[in-house]
């Protein structure tokens, strides 16, 4: 179509994807930057600029051809972002709030300064201030990469001196800093939506159940006492307000006692938002098209009363091949999304179910039963 | 991915657009034939096979790629799909269906012949006997061309000597046949889905409103008492039950005084089903696929208690710009699809529009709304 608005995505993945596909129904073109040959947002008719993320003349050749930017990772260059963010092109989230997300460090220090409730968390400098720290945290803490960790990795439980002193090598040359172990009963997430304007959208409260620390179910909504929805919500739409550009944020929680803290925040859409593709009013992937593209934001309502996803994980290394689908899908009111991504290898996301029912047990249940029968 | 299964499409334009958007979902690969540049699909990641409908070389070579095939359009070559479906590729629905569809009076004769009731019609063989039939009639009739017509290009009502020899000129060469003229008081559609076993599954009737013999809105569910309801989805069940072959099909129905009349059959997704996108557990289009690809079918039911589709027609001739999409979007409930066609032209079907409500009223206030500001 001519003067159609084309939409530039950093990273072209399964989120990259999931983006492209809720763009082209609006009627937009996509652009992505992944470095993978047959990357899964080509796959789905994304033009494909084959270069990493953090490639300079690649973002300014995005810049140049698109006329919105979003990323699906916040693993990336900002500092040209920044420059390109004042030319032609509209960049979403802002690149500061992705500079700021990049760094853990910064991302806790940041929510705490705006008296956002944190685990409690210490900046490690040197091998030596480590060890006070885990004295000073009760002989038990995290420690964890300061930038570029995602789905766990970067993190490790130190428990004792020889397991920090084992971690302290496998880290060695990264910037560190220890959080206090949080004895938590839930973790909780929500998808929330920003416009153009400010204006928010969140998404219902949700339970995520993580593996090997990689979200495997999304449970919606939260099993939760109305006093915990009210306290979760009222530090997403405050963590929110502070950050900086439109978009979908996925906002991680934990529930300790009757305590919320937020653990982190995603500036893009997210794992744990997946199941609003079959739940939901409007998909968290065309809300953050919406929500980049300058667009008023869509109804974030649930259209079932109870909807669960789980994760299609690799479970060995070698060629994809999609097993099983037959059986998954002949469970009820249960959906599957394959991401085209080959090869396969254990833990690598591959895809994702979603089931929808009268109550999270029936959902889940569904879910379960469908997740069992794919073999990828 | 390797090992990954691949769809064929017959038709790459809107329908078979979403058709891929919905394959892709379910990890497929996707592959059409379309003789436009930059068709629709292919602007959706399909792989395009550039040729006509009717090209055998074409079809051959599809059905060496894909594992399953099935058409977005019943306008196509149906005799060497009929040899292609004793090979390797699945063909759905058969192309003994899809035949006996192109042919408009064959599939009135075979409706007639299973005891569901049409409208009267007879076959016209030459003017004099037009006239004959005319007068049978009590001096109006449609004459219809029995090959080739969509969205009521080849009819034309007669209601008068002079009328018919205008048309007898005008659709010389054509073979047509003759229906009485029935005074409905609505139009009703169900899309139907049956599986390779033969399992059916119907979605709700719906109300389809038409200008200028196009579809331009659908009404879900239809404004109509249950014992109507209850005809309607008795003759739907007995027409699917005799069409060989899987897939959704569209069934377009006549509501006159208390009878239920079948007007037409569509052997694929159909434009009365697009509100399933916003308004159904599973679209027509995933459904579709599940369907030809030998999997389960998935729920139909309705996500709200109602909906409302109103089509983008095009209303000028020129390249196609999409405007007003910020004030549609502005509008609750609202989702907008574009398909990514240019030029526009003046009755081009361009996109659509689902609104969703808690009641009819308010649903198609909402599109019709949203309808307004789009000008592409």
């Amino acid at each position: 179509m001519e003067g159609q608005k084309t939409i530039g995505i950093v990273g072209g993945g399964q989120l990259g994807r999931m983006l492209t596909m809720a763009a082209h129904s609006l009627g937009f073109k996509v652009i992505v930057i992944d470095p993978s040959d047959n990357c899964p947002a080509s796959q789905v008719g994304a033009l494909q600029i084959k270069a990493g993320l953090y490639d300079g003349e690649a973002l300014r050749q995005l810049a140049k051809l698109a006329d919105h930017i979003t990323v699906e990772i916040e693993h990336l260059e900002t500092k040209i972002l920044k420059k390109l963010s004042k030319s032609n092109v509209s960049i979403n989230p802002a690149p500061e709030t992705i500079e700021l997300i990049q760094d853990k460090y910064e991302q806790k220090n940041f929510l705490q300064s705006k008296g956002i409730p944190v685990a409690e968390f210490k900046k490690i400098d040197n091998y030596d201030h480590a060890l006070e720290v885990l004295k000073d945290f009760g002989g038990k803490m995290l420690i964890k990469s300061r930038h570029g960790a995602y789905d766990g990795r970067g993190n490790a439980l130190v428990t004792s001196r020889r397991v920090l002193q084992k971690k302290f090598a496998k880290f060695a040359n990264r910037e560190l800093y220890a959080e206090k172990v949080i004895n938590f009963t839930k973790e909780l997430a929500v998808m929330v939506a920003k416009d153009i304007k400010g204006n928010i959208k969140t998404y219902p409260l949700t339970e995520t159940v993580h593996h090997r620390n990689i979200c495997s179910e999304t449970l919606v909504p939260a099993r939760v006492p109305a006093n915990i929805q009210k306290k979760a919500f009222s530090l997403v739409n405050k963590t929110v307000k502070h950050l900086k550009g439109s978009g979908v944020f996925g906002i991680e929680m934990f529930l300790e006692g009757e305590e919320v803290l937020i653990n982190e925040i995603a500036p893009r859409v997210h794992n744990s938002g997946h199941y609003t593709m079959n739940g939901c009013l409007t998909s968290q992937f065309e809300q953050h098209i919406r929500a980049i593209a300058g667009l008023p934001l869509g109804d974030t309502a649930l259209t079932s009363p109870a909807v669960c996803m789980v994760n299609i994980l690799g479970e060995r290394d070698g060629p994809t091949r999609v097993k099983g689908l037959h059986e998954a899908l002949s469970v009820p009111r249960t959906y599957v999304h394959i991401y085209g991504k080959s090869p396969t290898k254990v833990d690598r996301k591959m895809g994702h179910i979603n089931s929808v029912g009268d109550t999270i047990k029936q959902a889940r249940s569904r879910a379960r039963q469908a997740r069992k029968h794919i073999d990828i």
